[in-house]
């Protein structure tokens, strides 16, 4: 790895589509930001595969962005941030390695006012305790109550973002968390970067007392608290560039990108890489 | 490849759970075959992934099974079917194999009275015209209509299988066929392996004159076929055995398996392999 310089990009990545909702918070947070954005999209969703194979994965996915040289990695996703942190982290002790899961557990205990705190994400988040941990760290006293929707990501993906059918789609998924409305469940934290595409509709479900928490804003404030940190702000003039690189798939993505990402991906700029032959350690 | 024996197990592999509708269809056909199947749960679901991927896993892992010595393999995953059996039947050559689109298409055009034949798919299934043209091939003057229905695969492997709400989903999904029947759609082919745990809601949807076709059997009566003609039917009295290989996550296949699989999955009859490391011509 040569040494960092604050030109490099971030190196983002996400399992596919979904951490494009992160991306668009680090672009708007930091638009003279170089960016270059991996979506493993070749072996997407992580949210039902094995704790094992999402480590795998997130090791060779860094490794593609690290062999394009990166100042910053951001796994944007909440799957692979539950249980690839640390283990990208020391493989990798020079570069800054962070995830969503920690800053969605923090600005969780920020806006809850009485710390009774419900997460829903896919079943691999829900079953490590990433976010339960996280928040209990945070705020000993809270309560957190998790629920799998991994049907939500397969919504978000095909468009089925509102609407009545939706609703009683997300109300019945979310019916175990409702359930405890009555005993004044206050933060909702959306523990997958697919679910912010239906995030009108969780909202009508769960009423209005119930305040929802995207991960996306305050991972990119924590990055951009990061970099600042580190003097690794990019300051040349006219920088800002994005990049795409996906495991499979270039036209798909183009066309899923529009439910998630404010901008409009050409497909010239979505460069297709191979990453399963990545031997990790 | 050591010489074929009757005694060896037939080989078959889906991208998950979905292929065990076609597991069953072999064993109840055939219940003194020894079977091998194999799961690439790693990588799940293929039906939203480019064909190029899909024969590449097809072609892992079919490696992985002939590795195990078998006398016949069967694809039991649509995705797969469509675009990997002629890379697989020319890579093994010695070896049959055998896929669910043909005999899906043949056995719905022996049902369908009028040739006016609707098929459900995934995404890269229906882009693909597999179904199409072979049922093109079959019937010539048949019309044919091919629905992509990604969304149903989710709700297949999160148990939703019936009931009004998940009717009134399949409904929405089927709604570019359903406006076709005034046209008289007679007959409709279930063209993913995961399609059959929502038969019911499908036929309801669809209304009683249109016949729902499920590959699975007609692919086992094909394979039995197969096995006699070439004089490899297992005559050895008591065989009957099965065995699971899957890629990831052996603990969520036994689990999601209840939902396609006639028979209990006890986890110590599941192995775990890593076929993402074979090199593929």
């Amino acid at each position: 790895m040569t040494e960092l310089d604050s030109n490099l990009p971030i190196g983002v990545f996400d399992s596919g589509v979904g951490g494009l909702t992160v991306l668009n918070a680090l672009r708007k947070a930091m638009p003279n930001e170089n960016l270059i954005y991996l979506g493993d999209t070749a072996r997407v969703p992580y949210g039902t595969k094995s704790s094992v194979s999402v480590v795998k994965y997130a090791e060779q996915a860094a490794a593609a962005l690290i062999e394009r040289d990166i100042k910053l990695l951001v796994v944007a996703c909440n799957t692979a941030s539950a249980v690839a942190i640390e283990p990208l982290q020391s493989l990798y002790p020079q570069l800054k390695v962070m995830g969503v899961v920690g800053p969605g557990a923090e600005a969780s205990c920020k806006v809850s006012a009485e710390g009774r705190i419900g997460v829903i994400a896919t079943e691999s988040t829900v079953k490590n305790n990433a976010y339960q941990d996280a928040i209990l760290r945070l705020n000993p006293s809270a309560s957190v109550t998790a629920q799998p929707c991994s049907l939500f990501v397969a919504l978000a993906e095909e468009g089925w973002h509102s609407g009545e059918l939706v609703e009683r789609i997300v109300a019945e998924c979310l019916q175990p968390l409702t359930s405890q409305v009555s005993d004044h469940l206050d933060t909702l934290v959306l523990g997958c970067t697919h679910f912010p595409a239906l995030k009108s509709a969780i909202s009508h479900v769960m009423g209005d007392d119930v305040v929802l928490v995207d991960s996306a804003e305050t991972t990119a404030a924590a990055v951009e608290k990061s970099l600042v940190e580190s003097n690794l702000i990019n300051k040349q003039p006219g920088a800002g560039d994005v990049r795409f690189l996906v495991t499979d798939g270039p036209e798909r993505f183009a066309r899923v990108a529009t439910n998630f990402y404010d901008e409009e991906i050409q497909l010239p700029e979505i460069q297709l890489v191979d990453i399963q032959h990545f031997k990790v350690p």
